[in-house]
C-alpha cells in the first residue's frame, strides 16, 4: 500500500470515524456496521466501506466491523497508536482553552510546551505549562524533537511564527490565525476558523 | 442559478478565498489574478477560476479580479453581506475565547448570548455578554430569532443542546464538542475539533 496514492480527503475521513468508534467503544459497543457508522456521522455507508477498504479487509459480510479491532487498524493506519509532543504558540485566550483541552491525549496528542512573545505571559502558568518566551522557540523545539504544533498567535504575526516553527523542524501546523500560511510542500497545515465555518453554513440559511 | 445545484465541496472553498481577498484588500490590494489567490491559499489557480466562475463572470481575462467586487459578491453569494446573531451555548475555556474573539465581526456574525447549565457560571460575565441559564435557552432564542448557534458543551452534553436549538429554530450549529450530531435535514452542523485535525496530518510524518 503506497502511502501517496490514498488521497486526502479520505484521510480527512478517518479521524471522523475514529471519533465516532471511540464513542462507541467507550459506551460499551463492540460491534457495528457502516450503516450503523454512517447514521452516526452523516456519511453513506458505501462511501464508509469504499475508504476502509483502502487500507484493508477490516470488516466481514453479515457481522460487520469489531470496532476495538478497527479501532487499532485506524489509529495504526493515522499513527496515533503512540502519542504525538505538540507545542503551543500563543497564550492568549484560544491558547488557554487548548493548554487546559482534556481531549487531546486519548486521541494521540499532548501539548508539551506553551510560547508567547509577550513578556507579560512569559513566566506565568498555563493549564500545566510555564509560558516560554518566542526567542527559544527554534532551540527548544529542535532539541526536543517536536514534529506539530499548534499557532494561535494573532494573523499578523502567523507566518513569521510558522516560518521559525519549519525551521526548528516542525512538520505539521494546526493553524488557528485567521490567514493562509506558506511552507514548504513537505509541512502540512490545517486551519481552524470559526467565522469560516461559519460562513460556510450561511450560504444555506 | 440553483443554489441546490452548487457542490457542498465548492462552497467550502469560498470562504478560504473571501479571508485571503479581505486580507489582501485590507493591505490596499485592488486586483489580483486566480494564479497569486491560488499561491496564497494553496489551492491551483484553475479550481479557482471554475468554483468562482460557477456564480457568474467575476474575473477578466489579462485583468483578473477586482478584489472589492469580488469581495462583494462573496459575500452575497455567502450570505454574509449583513451580520448574522449567534448563541454561544456552554460558558467553558472555548467558550470564553469564543466571546472574547475579535474576528467574527468583519466576517458576518456576532455573538449576541451566552448560555451555560452551571450555576457557578450563570449570572458571571464572559466577554461582553452576561451568562445565562440553559434552561431559557428554547425561549431567549426563538423570541430573538437566532438561526446560528455555536456548541461549546462538553460531548456528553451535546446532543441534548443540539435538540434544543433545533427546537428553537436554530439552523446552523458550530460544533466544538467531539461528536458527531444528529439533527435533521435543513440543519447544517459543522465541526471543530482540534484533535481530529491533528491526526489528519499524522498519518503524513
Amino acid at each position: 500500500m503506497n502511502a501517496e496514492k490514498i488521497p486526502d480527503i479520505i484521510i480527512g475521513r478517518l479521524p471522523i470515524y475514529m471519533r465516532a468508534l471511540q464513542r462507541m467503544s467507550e459506551k460499551g459497543i463492540q460491534t457495528t456496521s457502516s450503516q450503523e457508522l454512517g447514521e452516526r456521522v452523516g456519511i453513506s455507508a458505501a462511501q464508509i466501506r469504499k475508504d476502509i477498504s483502502q487500507f484493508g479487509e477490516f470488516g466481514k459480510q453479515g457481522t460487520g466491523y469489531h470496532i476495538p479491532f478497527l479501532l487499532d487498524k485506524l489509529r495504526s493506519i493515522l499513527k496515533v497508536d503512540r502519542v504525538w509532543d505538540v507545542a503551543l504558540v500563543g497564550a492568549g485566550d484560544m491558547g488557554h482553552a487548548l493548554a487546559r483541552y482534556q481531549g487531546f491525549r486519548d486521541r494521540g496528542f499532548q501539548i508539551v510546551m506553551v510560547f508567547d512573545n509577550d513578556a507579560q505571559k512569559v513566566g506565568e502558568k498555563v493549564g500545566d505549562f510555564i509560558v516560554q518566551d518566542m526567542s527559544s522557540l527554534a532551540e527548544t523545539i529542535r532539541k526536543a524533537g517536536v514534529k506539530m504544533a499548534m499557532l494561535t498567535v494573532p494573523a499578523v504575526a502567523a507566518q513569521d511564527v510558522a516560518d521559525e516553527l519549519v525551521k526548528a523542524g516542525v512538520k505539521a501546523i494546526l493553524n488557528y490565525a485567521p490567514i493562509s500560511l506558506n511552507v514548504p510542500p513537505d509541512v502540512k497545515v490545517q486551519h481552524i476558523d470559526p467565522a469560516s465555518h461559519l460562513q460556510r453554513m450561511t450560504y444555506y440559511l
